[in-house]
């Protein structure tokens, strides 16, 4: 159904059992119904949204004022989109009643020129694109955009579409290079892909140029938001968490070497970069977008997947800057980085980037949520002691527990999205050849070399590390991602060793297939991950993980001042399986805690050691037992 | 001439040589006079101050409007308190003429009505004291107070005195627990300990029941500020760093048991607790003073004497909360806390009130001036790193160089005013005994047991352990502090060893003394010193001291990212005199360095170690080369 570009992949797929089949039906069955009532002000003890009423307002059919943020309209969006994305794994005439419901009222709440954002519809629309840095309005058009191509793709309807075609003339009208035109670009990049995809399935080329357009003109001389915020008579500091960088228009995207300011604007705009260059084959544009992927990776990413430092901006700051305690780390910014590693995928299948999307989907996304769904993060420290949450102004944004809902709720409808189109970043084709980037227990079907084919996926990864892929019978190749944390696996054809070829690390089984059966088996034994020594928060400290998955400490299980506690260097990791535990597994070791029975603040004595067995759970299963203590890094000692 | 309550002690001084000779000097000859330019804006590159011309202006004497902070007359109040403090220790003609003249320009400024505050002079005089929480006035009027009985001390010109004698009355008029009065207090506490001193030279116990009425009014139902501010239109609510701790109203004093809010005001309330507690006898008072000390300095104090964690409301968090790169610890509340520990000594000889004076001092305070005492610091870090200074939000405040002045001028003159005055927090008396809690060279003389007595003090403490002690022939006693760091002693009295009663931290000489010589000589050693496990910030961490000095790690002697190294456990220290580095001393030992090859942010190799000298130099004395790293506590490793 995908008819151009990267998401062209995966034609069908069905997700049930393993790992994430009771997730991603979790999402179609409580989250998005929780979500629709959020989004009608339905939650009770959540903050209210006004996301729906004030499409209703706009449309004429209630009176009243809007409420919430410039960007409220996008929470519509995602929801939709995710709607979308179920659609295309399973039927659902509930969900679907009630996107066609809130699509005609989209549609009602649309203005007759055009535009559609209900913020400046419900204040002044005599404003409308007057303070772009600011105020969201391609943004929220672009979240729009996406949900409208999705459920276009799903159902075949394309109300919705036709709505956000004429959105974006109506913008295309007003921004641009030319003579008459406000020469600016969005203050929050996200339409730059959107746009991407709708010219994947138009084909037309306006729609590619309005979003290279955006990207190129970004932090272009003279400084489009400098002038802006001048006309609105605002001084605009260059320097700060909101100065020039938050937006990231300091420099041309293609001078642009360091992911920097707002995390979740400047994975959108990289995402942006490399679907543009993909499209245009703009070499220096995705080679921009891979230096920005690697400073990233390399120097400002947390083990967990998680982005940026600082909840100032809600931002990137420095190399190696990576504090556990007072991380911002936004679930947003790691769905993100997903996107954004997807698209390089496309460019290049290089298993780096499936590895980071797997760091970022099994501990920073996940974590965003709890394990009942109904609860979300936006933020994902990696160690919370709660008296600080609750009493330290700097850390008040690390929450020990996670709340209902947000008024200003990004995240939850982005996982909900993003859970529910696991498909698309799970699989690509190149040429002759099926990637599997993601193992997850399902079926999907893809075109690759000229010929519709299917494969079924057996696996309870990564809980065990045992896989087993059944490809319908033709001529063409499997690719498996093989883990760069992996150090030991065994692949078998049909039940006999088989001896691939690994390059860039995947797997090729080459084809033709017939009546196969391969089973990959990846060690799955806990192991210690040692930040690089640069990182001055976590030098002489150790983390577990296993597999993809990242492990903590919590004070419910290893008492209170967690950061007490050390492993020794030597001691034995034991994974086991264990339903008394959230995430139903556990890694057990015999730790050390160090005390004191001095009430001296400094003295001659660094205290004692005492036995302490440490018990780490899963870091995506933090936070579902009340509030409490948590670790990650843990002090390691010889 | 202190005539009553805890500062009567010394009635002259004089410090030569030594290690604070050059210092005091240096205030008098170089501070001073560079600090008068300052408030008279002629310092090129510093931030204008105003202090003067507001006086001028208010005097009618110049036109123009207030500049600078509602507190801005405090600056000019603590200039006037250095010098009369100085002109106690020598005279000095020039600083006299100008305190002279400036003390007549600050009369003709005061109002009729005896109203003195150049901030609502030059705005709306019919605001006075509507907004007690922020404007400072009272906390003005007390530094005010605190010169005036400062210079007719020093120089028996009550000028000053009358003046802020008729501000005192005014001050009385308006605020207390009278019919027709506003029941309030000051935002800023201060003017309780000022009026301590005017009711120790006045004997008028109208100053000190003010004193203990501000006191005791502070955090009573109905809250006064919050009715302040209602009346003001504005909405307070009680929590975050500028809720109702920051003022510390948020509980009556006697049932505050932790220091909560903005340091120096806590520590400011504290000193007045146990100012009005030692002139009522109130017990009560002085238990909760108690309190609050422990809980300062048991759980809330860094290893450098510096207090307040966070920047957000200069102010302390929560128990055992130290981290060293966002640290405040404002130099000013290192001099509240010596004020506190001194007060305490003057109600227990306990030598740990003394060993906390001393570690304030040495470290924080000191720290908050450069070598050459021409620049200054507020934040006092324990690490810092200048890359994140300059980019990152959260550390903007910890300022890797001194700058020479700053618009909120308060810690420079606070500094100036504590350097003078040593005298009075270096002895007391009690009863037949003159107590010596700080060894400093020089020669003081005090009223002892109905007579007066001398003392010859001649010591390179704390560079050299040796101190010889001539105390002038007569029948009383002499207390000298054994510092709690010191593992080994030697006393001798005439050449021969001398056993001394050891209680609370002193060695009681009994006298009566004739020709005496007294040598005292303290083990000097370099020595590991541990933070309490309770203090996650700095687990598997080790500092090193010297006698009451902190040392540090710099990189233009240790190369960059400091955080890298490890002292291991059994390393030799030694240190030497080495006019090579700033404080002319350095401890070295064999260190290791944590170095990767490797680009990847996580790995499962935590680095290798190499040989990598490290050498450490005085607290006080870092940042006198140029930016560049620093950091106090080091990884330990076995």
């Amino acid at each position: 159904m995908f008819k151009h570009g990267p998401f062209s992949s995966v034609t069908s797929a069905r997700f049930l059992g393993g790992f994430f089949g009771p997730i991603i039906k979790g999402v179609r069955e409580r989250m998005l119904p929780y979500q629709w009532k959020a989004l009608n002000d339905e939650v009770p003890g959540g903050e209210p949204s006004g996301c729906i009423r004030n499409f209703e307002i706009a449309a004429g059919l209630k009176d009243g004022q809007h409420h919430g943020f410039v960007f409220q309209d996008s929470d519509l969006a995602k929801w939709i989109e995710a709607v979308a994305y179920q659609l295309r794994l399973a039927p659902d005439e509930e969900l679907e009643r009630l996107a066609d419901s809130v699509i005609d009222l989209v549609e009602q709440a649309q203005m007759d020129d055009g535009y559609l954002n209900t913020y400046y519809q419900l204040h002044d629309t005599n404003k409308r694109y007057t303070n772009l840095r600011d105020d969201h309005e391609l943004y929220t058009a672009g979240h729009m955009l996406e949900a409208a191509v999705a459920y276009y793709q799903a159902t075949g309807k394309d109300k919705l579409l036709k709505v956000m075609e004429r959105m974006v003339a109506h913008i295309a009208r007003h921004i641009g290079p030319n003579e008459g035109q406000l020469r600016g670009y969005p203050g929050h990049q996200e339409i730059e892909l959107a746009l991407c995809k709708l010219y994947d399935i138009t084909g037309n080329k306006n729609h590619l140029a309005l979003a290279e357009y955006f990207i190129k003109e970004r932090g272009q001389a003279p400084n489009y938001f400098v002038l802006e915020q001048a006309k609105l008579g605002r001084d605009f500091p260059p320097r700060g968490a909101y100065g020039h960088t938050y937006a990231q228009h300091h420099l041309p995207v293609l001078e642009q070497t360091t992911l920097e300011g707002h995390a979740v604007r400047a994975l959108y705009m990289a995402a942006g970069m490399a679907d543009v260059a993909l499209r245009t084959q703009d070499q220096a544009l995705m080679n921009a977008c891979r230096a920005l992927y690697q400073n990233a990776t390399q120097k400002r990413m947390y083990i967990t997947g998680g982005v940026g430092s600082s909840h100032l901006g809600e931002a990137f700051t420095i190399d190696y800057d990576l504090p556990g305690d007072t991380a911002y780390a936004e679930t947003c910014a790691s769905i993100a980085l997903i996107f954004l590693c997807r698209r390089l995928l496309e460019a290049e299948l290089i298993g780096e980037y499936a590895d980071t999307m797997e760091r970022a989907l099994y501990n920073t996304c996940l974590a965003g949520m709890s394990l009942d769904m109904q609860t979300f993060f936006y933020v994902n420290p990696l160690s919370v002691l709660p008296e600080a949450s609750k009493k330290d102004d700097r850390k008040r944004h690390v929450l020990p527990v996670r709340p209902k809902w947000f008024g200003c709720a990004c995240c939850p409808p982005n996982l909900a999205r993003l859970l529910s189109s696991l498909a698309l970043y799970a699989y690509s084709v190149k040429d002759r050849a099926l990637a599997v980037h993601l193992y997850i227990q399902g079926d999907i079907t893809a075109r690759v070399n000229g010929q519709d084919v299917s494969l079924t996926v057996e696996t309870a990864y990564p809980t065990e590390g045992s896989i087993r892929l059944r490809p319908s019978d033709g001529a063409y190749d499997l690719m498996l991602r093989l883990p760069a944390w992996c150090r030991e696996y065994r692949l078998t054809l049909n039940g006999a060793p088989h001896d691939a070829q690994l390059r860039d690390g995947y797997l090729r089984i080459k084809g033709p297939f017939k009546n196969a059966e391969i089973a990959l088996e990846l060690q799955m034994q806990p192991r210690r991950v040692y930040a690089n020594p640069l990182v001055a928060e976590e030098t002489g400290k150790v983390a577990l993980m296993r597999g993809p998955m990242v492990y903590c400490l919590e004070e419910v299980d290893n008492g209170a001042r967690l950061h007490q506690l050390f492993l020794p260097k030597h001691a034995a990791l034991t994974w086991a399986q264990d339903k008394a535990f959230p995430g139903n597994q556990v890694i057990r070791a015999d730790g050390l805690r160090l005390q004191s029975e001095s009430t001296s603040l400094y003295s001659d004595s660094p205290g004692q050691f005492q036995d302490a067995p440490l018990t780490f759970i899963p870091y995506y299963a933090w936070a579902n037992r009340g509030e409490n203590e948590m670790r990650v890094f843990v002090h390691e000692i010889q």
